[in-house]
């Protein structure tokens, strides 16, 4: 099922794509049991909202060999965590500002897992259990501040930094999913998640080891090789097959 | 004015604590205007929670010169700032809990601001408005994890790895507040927060230049020099003049 967020009549709501056609649901779908509502549009009639509003950002670093590679950088034998802002979250209708033309902001294309329930102290038999589902992010980056700072979260956490959706697929076999970025129609990372060094359960189990997750949570798993640079008038698409296009323009 | 956060009769309660008595206020401090309530009580007669909830732990990494100086690390030239799980808050009344007895898991006292407005894009000028008070809180560090991991998130956001508290003190010149930091009885840091490199304006307006803070989220502003590990058994003091003492257990 593919769930979406969006507004319309000014108003938020929820809803399911089928198609290009979105059924309007009762209520969040990541908190709630949701029943079809007998109300349907076009998803070109409607803004694109995040499909989820999380409290918590988690993000993965170095966790796909070519890119690990390409940074110089050695494989983390344990998954590298950092957190990233909530407030950086934008939908599908927003667009990624580059706060400075002097830095070198790159788009780092990621599957991003969507936690459906409370998460402490997961195994890797139960892990999945606790999944809502799967979106597609992009895990926008200042290299400067990156490298200047040491940590992560200033360099991952502008306004509209992380860009996710435009839905969440709850059936997808993310072990084994096709992801694809192109800049302006050219593809610049294309990957799999079967070459993740730390599968998706494997994150969920070294995550809550330390913290709880809360529904709506996200966790961006990490990039594939191929990341570069963004500038204003871009049109960047991240690709997830069975999920769908995330497709965010760029300005300054 | 000191706003607490209690746990009396199986409820979440709200109050204004002079000397040691707490009169109750008919709401939560932070979303709303209060008034009091005509209840008192003791403050030893209940559990103290923590006196915000935060949606956003951000902390700032080597903040005072000689703490930067034992590390062994430079001075960073902007504030370096990094975010913990806001599941590793917890009040004075609860204990933190060591995850390992084989890493060195340190103290580390600061003050913290708690922010009182949606606050984006702050100036030096207009930063102290959006400060709804101060706290004391431990910004207790996995230092095996942290040097292991480089980016700090997992390293210091562990349950019970983030006490805040006892009290929100709306009053105080946070740029002139001796702090200390006690572990059985013997003091082990102690400082005066006119030596942060970056002040607490400096802070909000480089925090609030990347992202957007909400009210409730709270900024931890570095620790001074003397930092140390922690054993089961030990109860740990961070206090600050004009807030009170936070007092914590350790346990295994």
């Amino acid at each position: 099922m593919k769930y979406i967020r969006f507004y319309k009549d000014e108003k938020i709501c929820y809803g399911i794509l089928e198609g290009d056609t979105i059924t309007e649901v009762d209520n969040d779908y990541i908190e709630y049991e949701v029943e079809k509502l007998p109300i349907t549009c076009g998803i070109d009639e409607v803004d694109i909202l995040p499909p989820t509003e999380p409290k918590q950002v988690i993000a993965i670093g170095l966790n796909y060999e070519a890119h690990a590679k390409e940074t110089g950088k050695e494989i983390p034998e344990e998954p590298m965590m950092f957190m990233a802002s909530p407030s950086a979250v934008i939908g599908a209708s927003e667009r990624i500002t580059l706060p400075s033309l002097d830095h070198r902001i790159d788009y780092e294309a990621e599957l991003v897992l969507v936690i459906g329930k409370e998460a402490k102290n997961l195994t890797r038999e139960n892990a999945l259990e606790y999944v809502f589902g799967y979106t597609c992010g992009n895990d926008v980056s200042d290299r400067h501040l990156q490298k200047k700072d040491g940590q992560f979260t200033r360099a991952k956490s502008f306004a509209g930094f992380k860009p996710l959706g435009p839905v969440i697929e709850t059936e997808l076999n993310a072990d084994e999913a096709p992801i694809k970025l192109s800049l302006n129609g050219v593809v610049k990372q294309e990957s799999n998640t079967n070459d993740l060094i730390h599968d998706i359960k494997q994150l969920l189990v070294k995550v809550t080891e330390v913290m709880t997750l809360y529904p709506g949570d996200v966790i961006y798993t990490g990039t594939p090789s191929g990341v570069g640079p963004l500038s204003p008038g871009d049109v960047v698409e991240v690709e997830i097959e069975g999920i769908g296009k995330l497709t965010t323009r760029v300005e300054r």
